[in-house]
């Protein structure tokens, strides 16, 4: 028995989300079918985040423990030939076989893309939610430096979360411009439901110049939902990248297991 | 009457091409449907550019003729309130009433999209040619040079084609690496069925080594569509703009009408 490790990137325009729901196809579903196809046993992955409806990845994270006799750096190809065009693993390898993606420190980056022009591009329509209103950069920088660091983000979450602890690091918010399009580029140690998209629309709101940047720390310290700016659509946003810091030894737990020829 | 020019952007996967065809829903006729539905007028808009099944564009250009009280440069917002996603319009205006857009002179911009990686990514997968094969930028560029002037472009276009006369000009090919893309684009007079397409077909063969770049003026000689490369698949190709020459013209025959406030 090994435990691999796949980086996976997927368009979620079509799926209801990461995770298995009743109300659609989730990505989840389409990897544990095709795993489970592949390797002839009940495979069910375990994935790092679990990403709304709409929302896009190009590195999500899962794991799943498998006897098959395919080597761990394999399974990229053996899973891309039969995954349909919107859900492509970008890279497996085998990983320590207590590595759990969600229990382990780790670093995640998010892009959120706002198409700002005039009209809307039709081969933009499914990755950067559009938007009409000249930003102004500036001001979104000045509100986002006031949201990087260790905070309660209470008012950053759904309120339709589990969750009891509220704090987060952030470790850096980037606004860019990058030809007509804007995108808040954010860092940090993991995200509360909705986070990085309540984060987006209250930085267009202030790119818009309907809150003050200041406003956002009151925001912060309203701990309430209701104090932030709106949830930006989710087609707009696409989860980069997770970093694990124990990466290192990972690898090396893998090297000594190759040397011993055991896959 | 007047005559309004539309410049029209699209995401072509889901389309026949920009001509009604029968075996299929083409660009066309969207919006010869949602201008006659508006005008409640029995509008055939004439195109500038019949681009294939799966190609893409920023700017194709059509015109029409109208008895609607709209607004030349209003028909913009009209119509993006009814089309749907993948078709908007950037741009709409009064033209002279003898203007065409396929008999006045004009330079048209193409692009040719190649994803160049290890893996395909989901978010690319309608918007360009996904090749493993790592590209050879300079070898491209010294292909593509060999194409800029004006030549009998017969070798690079499809025997499915009745034009008698292929001589064409290409004004300037520029292959660029934007991150981990290859974008080819051609600046030219005018181009012949699947021309684009064939050129980024032979600078691929050129890029992945199996064609020598000095071979492409032997491809021009040849006269044969035989001796040029594969024809590279539409998804990667994109109509980005039509400048027409006399602009500047039309712009001040706009003014005109304005200013005798027959609009």
């Amino acid at each position: 028995m090994k435990r691999i490790m796949l980086v996976i990137a997927y368009d979620g325009t079509n799926y209801c989300g990461w995770q298995t729901q009743k109300n659609g196809i989730a990505v989840e579903e389409v990897i544990n079918r095709t795993l489970s196809d592949l390797t002839c046993e009940d495979i069910k992955v375990i994935g790092a985040s679990r990403t709304d409806a709409g929302v896009h990845a190009y590195g999500n994270v899962a794991v799943f423990d498998t006897d098959s006799r395919i080597p761990g750096d394999k399974f990229v190809y053996a899973l891309n030939r039969f995954l349909p065009d919107d859900i492509v693993i970008q890279e497996s390898k085998e990983v320590a076989s207590d590595f759990h993606p969600r229990h382990v420190n780790c670093k995640k980056t998010y892009e959120y893309r706002i198409l700002n022009r005039r009209v809307p591009l039709p081969t933009k329509h499914r990755y950067a939610h559009f938007l009409y209103y000249n930003l102004d950069i500036e001001k979104m920088r000045d509100a986002a430096k006031i949201l990087v660091g260790t905070h309660d983000f209470k008012s950053f979450c759904s309120v339709n979360t589990q969750v009891k602890d509220t704090v987060r690091t952030i470790y850096n918010i980037d606004v860019i411009r990058e030809n007509e399009d804007v995108v808040i580029r954010v860092f940090g140690n993991g995200f509360l439901y909705n986070m990085v998209r309540i984060i987006a629309g209250t930085l267009i709101s202030v790119g818009t110049g309907l809150t003050a940047p200041e406003k956002v720390k009151k925001m912060l310290e309203a701990k309430d939902r209701q104090a932030a700016g709106p949830t930006a659509p989710a087609k707009g946003l696409t989860l980069v990248k997770i970093l694990y810091e124990d990466e290192d030894v990972m690898k090396n737990f893998k090297k000594s297991v190759d040397t011993a020829g055991s896959v």
